[in-house]
């Protein structure tokens, strides 16, 4: 039986460093807004949509940086999106910089930092929450880079794990997962969805054209490619849909690449943004597709081997192989 | 500093069932030959390359089957083999299915069947062995399939992990992994070839053009785009080169896909095979190209986070997930 949802990713221009949380929220509001005269039900947003993605920018004291985080969701900034989910019937999916005031590992009351996505139902309530788990870049300042990469500066390690829920979802239910940028590129984070029966996965980035860490190395063309690659297997691999959506554009001088997708359980691309601005793309996803894949190739208790796989939680780093040597000739 | 490695790929036209060892080894020396006259260093033969793909036939007995095993390697219909890489300098990857006398898990002696691949060095010394892990397909007759995939009837799941070894390789030296067919699909495999630094994944297939378990629900012009995308995502996602090579053709009335490919680093296809025939497709493989993505976005080290990756290596099948509902508007 065909359960059918219409998807929108909308993705975002750039949000300039001089702009404050109201430009981007009323262009998200003026996305919403197109995505229910386009019939979309739920409509994804980026990853740090309402602020520029300011890991580029150092900061001596993290401190300081604390004025692009949220304390709090909705607020009086972000209150239009919750009021326009409400007008509309249309759930979304928002990323934001997270500041809580939260026992840590060891119980002690402090600030914690995380960079954070939402799903929120269409009558404000959140009903999943994910802190990113894969941080790029760097937590010093680096010196050889023109532009900063610091999310290993400002963020902690997201310490919710990669959840997944069934909700309702338009006029069906669903199961949804969450993923943030550089996690797309890493299986592990796909597939610990995928053993959760993730069906959509919404997931926001805000990439560099350029990766400065690997100036003069690597093939600055295949950027896009490896985003696509990453985000169409990780569908494929684990029988999901997913809007995988960018800030895109020339943010601060710095250009982010752009090309939001919608993919589906084959790993195709449904959609796919070719601007660099705000743009909305649409698909009607029937989530049965995802059983295929479950059923058959990728049954998981028929054909997964975790005796296999022990190096993937039992090792952080790689380790050398043994050498092999050809017997001397005799 | 350049390693450069000149890699062979030996796609097979199709085996018919009643073509003898003889055949095959013949063909596969001339392609040898032929590797040699393009200076290539390594050969990458496919899955099961000796015979046909004798999985689509029932055996009521499975000990019936025994004739498309080998009890030896070499034996006197794989000697030529050995000798071509000898005589010209060139190391050659080879699957095939092995039938061993060895003690099982309780210690027993016994009757053991596997579906086998083993890197050859060119002195005939036998590197590396890899024995199949994610066998596809079913263990009893399947009256709904007009063609049977019963490798989980004639093999047992592979019992020697994933190995990885660093061994001389053409004029360079390389960390040497191996996978067979379905494990392409599996990130799993890749991560964990991966997590010991792997740099060229040598990997077999005979894979059908159609799906039969899927007939009337899968996209079959999608069937080459999945492999594909899955050794690209394997080789971008752990920074190795990969040889996925094919049996190709209608064998026995059954058309394989063929397409094998070399792939790079960066998940870029580097030679296509573009017939159903015996094809050799070869690339200069610079095997310092490993280390740009080890060294920066996949440093395992810097970036991986187990403590998130528990369900990959705890659970075998999925799980549903909670469910979550909206409160009662009141």
């Amino acid at each position: 039986m065909a359960r059918t949802l219409v998807l929108a990713a909308a993705q975002l221009g750039p949000i300039q460093k001089a702009e404050g949380r109201d430009v981007a929220v009323g262009r998200m509001v003026r996305l919403m807004e197109k995505a229910h005269r386009r019939g979309a039900e739920v409509v994804v947003f980026p990853e740090l949509a309402l602020t520029t993605f300011f890991p580029r920018w150092y900061e001596e004291e993290p401190e300081r940086a604390d004025r692009w985080f949220e304390t709090a969701l909705p607020s009086a900034a972000t209150a239009p999106l919750f009021e326009a989910a409400r007008r509309y019937g249309i759930g979304f999916h928002l990323g934001y910089a997270e500041l809580a005031h939260e026992p840590d590992a060891a119980g002690r009351m402090r600030k914690r930092r995380f960079n954070t996505a939402v799903y929120v139902h269409p009558s404000g309530e959140i009903v999943l929450k994910y802190r990113k788990v894969h941080l790029p870049g760097h937590a010093e300042y680096d010196p050889r880079r023109g532009v900063q990469h610091l999310e290993k500066r400002y963020f902690e390690v997201g310490d919710l794990g990669f959840p997944v829920v069934r909700a309702p979802l338009g006029g069906t239910e669903a199961n949804i997962g969450l993923m943030i940028c550089n996690d797309r590129r890493w299986p592990e984070a796909w597939r610990v969805l995928g053993l959760q029966q993730v069906e959509l996965v919404m997931l926001g980035y805000n990439t560099p054209s350029l990766n400065m860490e690997n100036r003069g190395f690597e093939a600055h063309h295949l950027r896009v490619f490896h985003s696509h690659l990453s985000v169409q297997a990780g569908c494929y691999q684990n029988a999901c849909f997913a809007a995988a959506v960018a800030k895109a554009g020339t943010e601060d001088g710095h250009e982010l690449f752009g090309h939001s997708i919608i993919v589906n359980p084959q790993g195709e691309i449904m959609a796919q943004a070719t601007s660099w601005e705000d743009e909305l793309i649409v698909a009607e996803c029937d989530l049965s597709m995802c059983d295929l894949g479950r059923r058959t190739i990728f049954d998981f208790a028929r054909h997964r081997r975790p005796e296999a796989y022990g190096r993937i939680t039992a090792q952080v780093g790689s380790e050398a192989p043994p050498a092999w040597r050809p017997r001397p000739a005799g």
